[in-house]
């Protein structure tokens, strides 16, 4: 069973890009003779740093001649048509006439590297959308503005104007991960990752994107036979359901998505939106839908290369047992405390693992985890080896952490190239740790060799622990297009309501109840409704203009019999007129079922900007800012996502027995919850929030009870 | 008013150093003739390596001669006594004996290098006891065993078997850090630290610490005035009071104490006594004692850098207001991000600081913070010069961070130069976070020139953050030794309470209170005393045997009339009858007062192994370990310092007025914490922990009650 809702994944389409990727003919308007400039760097780029063997148009107002080639004076003049991929590199105020030749001449994509548009303002933003319009009138797509353009490196194409593109992957080999950035800065430095063995095959700097986003090209490489990692850095997303639909593309071709989000903080948040034209959204949410749909979050540039290049070696799995390798007491401490803080666990050796090190190993060397074979095994690297394999071959490790404290020359090398013998042929996971702020031949020798080292232990830790989280993901409970199952339901829908009578009154027909309670006016009607509800009750001042009835005495709680009641009825009513409020506004007062045990749930949902609907849910009641302990998932859920996401909040456990307190009806909170979003979803656009604050879930078996409810 | 409770600190008596560290005379026992021994490096650190002109005397059993110089059988045919330092390389089984003949000799100092002692088990332990015994009684101080020496760079000695030392302090100039390690291996991998800037001037490698140990030499360096900061990496702590006494010296000498604590979590603890002979500590009292006296707490050796090397070239000072100054857009939001998480804040420029960089930037860089000055800074090394000059001169910056996220060769070399130039005579924090895994000509003149790079902006951000805390921290209320107010007291000291009537017996002789309560053997019994205490009253069972009386309904709470107590009182017994309790176990039932309304606080008191009394304090009642909101000083601690660590918990904001709902007690908590602390101090070694919980804090006027309270 499955909800008639629209899902919106399944109406998004992404353009296949394999004549922007793998062009036949390249134009470049703006080729420019001079050395130095942009257009010039770019011809160099596509002639010689290239291995491109289509056709190249080079267009030039000056007309004249490249070498050999002829620079035409206008993009009408270039003799060909069907173009796949123009480049321009034209003044800001002639880009718009330049793609509409471009369209003229049938140029599939246009890669507008000009800046100057929405980035500074109004103006801008109006030139952009008449670009906009144009490629939606011609079916030409646009990449950028603004933007650094495209690299890829296997095999070499580079239409982008960075000087740096003549030494991409020229240190070593390409790692078979795709990288994908709006802005140049952030993208070049982890191009230069290269330098440390982290080299990226494909690297699409989108700008403004205008037109194709980050997602068409998440997409693109989520299809690519020669990725299996994707990374993008995301300044702002325009398009939460493209984003999302790119996501799960990736997740379900298995290939790990890593991201890092700038504009996070409310600081980066204001920078963002005067970088790029695009919003930075509410960072929870980020992490909530990030979370949600797999994508793996860095927070650094370091990390990002860290967990790309450990991933694209160690590939998909969980690495929660880690055994620790060292010469170092110190170090191995340090690495378990890392373990511990990570949330992984140390390994338990086999018996015959240990006796098998223990052959080779000094008395004094420890050979439980963490391993610590002393300065020994600096001196002689044989032992390296020797006491490594059998760690290779013990099941109960995932994952060899090898922390290289210092480097002393000769020595270290050695033992690092008899680790690598072991660990090149083995199946498990090896971390070298770079700890020393010395490099050379033996720290060359791990990238060479395909062993990027992670340069701190928390680093690694952090690489190995979000690996994990992937795999583990990966692994638990597919729900496919998170759908949420058909609840009995609304009935008709009513419009949205104007105040808490109205709200409780919409909640009740989808089944959440709100206390029982009833008007009274005078004294024996409020005892007479007290016994019909049942004790105890509380009293409520119903006045018009008075919202904050505690702060004048307009509320009596526990209230255990009649006499309480009505004594209490006649303190509220003398209450209010001591605070002046006249008799003709006082319309008697509310008795209400009180409630007096349970745990205060909060379950709130709101319309993204980006992503749409977005559940909060976690501790309600007075203290929600300061307790913040609440989790979040994009909508639609289905009751297990809710129930994952719930059960990572400090009051989840709060619903558990306890002590010979009772256990609470967790049950019926995930089912008020999805009741709550399917009306929500149901309610369309007319709905911005709803809160349900505090929902108390009671006794197990004895449902929830709405307390509040807001509807904006 | 002080009290008169002795003060640990004012006991401690360290000694002076000197003839350690600049010694007259030194004796190497196990010199060896034998290249690559250790005890042939040992002699070549300190007669080639070293810049020592006092007497050297070498000691090998075989005799003979190190080129021109004798090697004297034993310790007794050496002709001198009164050696300043002996260096032993002998056997463990002949350290004891040697260690006997250099007491004999004089010798004041004996650095113990051999391993093999208390690390490898109880015969170790023994040897160890024996050798600690030999130096009491003669008066020598011992340095080990089981170390990796000392190395001291300005003037050079080194007193260590490193192949290393050849290598220290030779790259770059040396910092005016000093460093204490137990182990080696990570002392070692900081000292090469040399090579990206950070240079220890002198590092102790204290080993096993069976005599001297990091607190002497943390105490040594807060009176040299050659250091002005201190690192020390810790793997236990013997004497928690010697280590406090250090941290004070070095606090009271303005010296920042910079402090990686390995064996934090529990596996690393496991691995940390099993290399070490001392008790790594609970770590949550580690982080409140460092928190308490000043001890920059990091996390990684990376930090230890980072914090080490910022802070010896800005001083302390607070860097809370931070301006980012990027040629990258991305960079510069997410340097934003990294300022937002780290709890500072983004500078508000002056607009004449803007208008002065508007005169040379480009109309289209962003010239607020952060500043953009987009890649046009890297082809003109001059922009970056002339606008940095204004944001050196703008009051309102703390520091500048320069994010360098590429490498472009020569441009960057360039641009770097450019702005060393005004960051060299700047008064200004300038901290250049170098992002890109290419280094080269550029950074490398980052080191030269002194201003080591931190390489992400994560690592910035943290060490930013710790100065700044450290600044903070200098700045505010200094409670000389944290001594406390005497208050009104307990009276003469009784013993240690057995059960909970005793417990809070002795809670009200000092002052706190518990709910009134009287036991009733009848229900009419119990109907006049609850009269008596005043509605609502709870009524529990007392029978003998009986431990956990809610899970067999012997607990009947909110009773708010007469006809309430007395079917409660009926309804107690029937239960107790059905879970089978006789008549002649129980008591009758306990008639209390009930605390309705009122915050729960958990007031804790125990004797940590290392450090003696604690205090944990912050949200209490049945959901302590899932709250986790608790936070802990070292007692004696003043009333501000209390009020401080509690005000890091969320429930503290809870007793604050909110929302309507009165503001609670806070005065009558801190006053009865302040009880508590000093009754616990006043029963000496007789109470090993006191807890009170429930501690709740009423309405403000109103006090506090404990509802519970455990002595063990």
């Amino acid at each position: 069973m499955s909800t008639s809702l629209p899902q919106p994944s399944s109406e998004l389409t992404f353009d296949d890009l394999l004549r922007l990727t793998q062009p036949r003919s390249i134009m470049i308007v703006g080729a420019s003779t001079t050395v130095g400039t942009l257009g010039h760097t770019t011809v160099l780029n596509l002639l010689d740093h290239s291995e491109f063997d289509g056709d190249v148009f080079l267009v030039n107002p000056k007309g004249g001649q490249w070498q050999h080639r002829p620079l035409y004076q206008s993009v009408g003049d270039v003799p060909a048509q069907a173009i796949d991929v123009a480049l321009l590199l034209v003044p800001a105020d002639a880009a718009y006439s330049t793609l509409e030749a471009c369209a003229a001449k049938g140029v599939r994509y246009a890669i507008v590297f000009t800046g100057g548009f929405a980035e500074l303002g109004e103006q801008g933003q109006t030139t952009e959308q008449e670009m906009l319009a144009l490629a939606r009138r011609s079916g030409m797509r646009l990449y950028g503005p603004n933007c650094a353009g495209m690299t890829l490196l296997s095999p070499r194409l580079g239409l982008t104007f960075s000087t740096e593109f003549r030494n991409d992957g020229r240190n070593n080999r390409v790692s078979r991960i795709g990288l994908v950035t709006q802005g140049g800065g952030l993208g070049r430095s982890l191009m230069q990752g290269n330098e440390r063995g982290v080299c990226f095959s494909s690297w699409f700097s989108t700008g403004n994107e205008l037109d194709l986003d980050n997602a068409d090209f998440i997409h693109w490489l989520a299809q690519d036979p020669d990725i299996d990692i994707i990374c993008t850095v995301i300044e702002g997303i325009k398009d939460g359901a493209r984003f999302v639909a790119a996501a799960q593309a990736a997740q379900r071709a298995g290939k790990p998505l890593i991201a890092l989000k700038v504009g996070r903080s409310d600081f980066g948040k204001k920078a963002a939106q005067s970088h790029t034209a695009s919003l930075a959204g509410d960072d929870v949410v980020n992490d909530a839908v990030f979370s949600q749909y797999g994508v793996i979050r860095v927070d650094d540039l370091d990390e990002m290369l860290d967990v790309a290049s450990l991933m694209s070696r160690v590939s998909v799995q969980s690495l929660q047992r880690i055994c620790v390798y060292s010469s170092s007491g110190g170090a191995g401490v340090l690495s378990a405390d890392k373990v511990g803080e990570a949330g992984l666990t140390m390994a338990c050796l086999a018996q015959s693992t240990i006796a098998e090190m223990a052959r080779y190993a000094p008395s004094y060397a420890a050979l439980t985890n963490p391993v610590d074979l002393t300065t020994k095994a600096l001196v002689d690297p044989e032992l390296a080896r020797k006491c490594l394999s059998p760690l290779f071959n013990d099941p109960a490790v995932d994952a060899v952490l090898y922390p290289v404290t210092s480097n002393y020359s000769a020595s270290t090398e050695s033992t690092v190239r008899n680790m690598l013998d072991v660990a090149r042929n083995g199946m498990k996971a090896f971390v070298p740790v770079w700890m020393s702020s010395r490099r050379g031949p033996a720290h060359d020798l791990l990238i060479n060799e395909g062993f990027a080292p992670i340069y701190s232990l928390r680093n690694a830790m952090q690489a190995i622990k979000r690996i994990t989280w992937y795999a583990e993901k990966s692994n638990t409970a597919r729900d496919p297009n998170g759908l949420m199952p058909v609840l009995p339901n609304a009935g008709t829908l009513v419009d949205l309501p104007r105040n808490e009578a109205g709200a409780k009154a919409l909640l009740a027909q989808n089944g959440i109840r709100s206390p029982k309670e009833a008007q009274a006016i005078t004294a024996k009607e409020a005892v007479v409704q007290a016994s019909r509800i049942g004790f105890p009750v509380a009293l409520k001042l119903v006045a018009d203009g008075v919202l904050h009835k505690s702060e004048i005495g307009g509320v009596q709680l526990n209230l255990w019999n009649e006499a309480q009641v009505h004594d209490a009825f006649g303190q509220i009513i003398k209450n209010a007129h001591e605070h002046k409020i006249s008799d003709k506004c006082i319309r008697g007062v509310l008795v209400s079922e009180m409630i007096t045990d349970g745990v205060e749930i909060l379950v709130g949902i709101h319309r993204d900007a980006v992503f749409g609907p977005i559940l909060t849910i976690g501790a309600g009641g007075v203290w929600v800012e300061i307790e913040a302990d609440v989790a979040r998932c994009h909508l639609p859920a289905s009751r297990s996502q809710i129930e994952q996401v719930f059960d990572t909040t400090r009051v989840a456990k709060r619903l558990s027995s306890y002590r010979g307190m009772p256990a609470r009806d967790r049950g019926a909170l995930l089912d008020a919850t999805q009741r709550l979003a399917l009306l929500f979803l149901s309610l369309g656009d007319r709905a911005q929030s709803l809160e349900v604050n505090p929902l108390v879930v009671l006794n197990n078996g004895q449902g929830v009870v709405a307390l509040d409810a807001v509807f904006e």
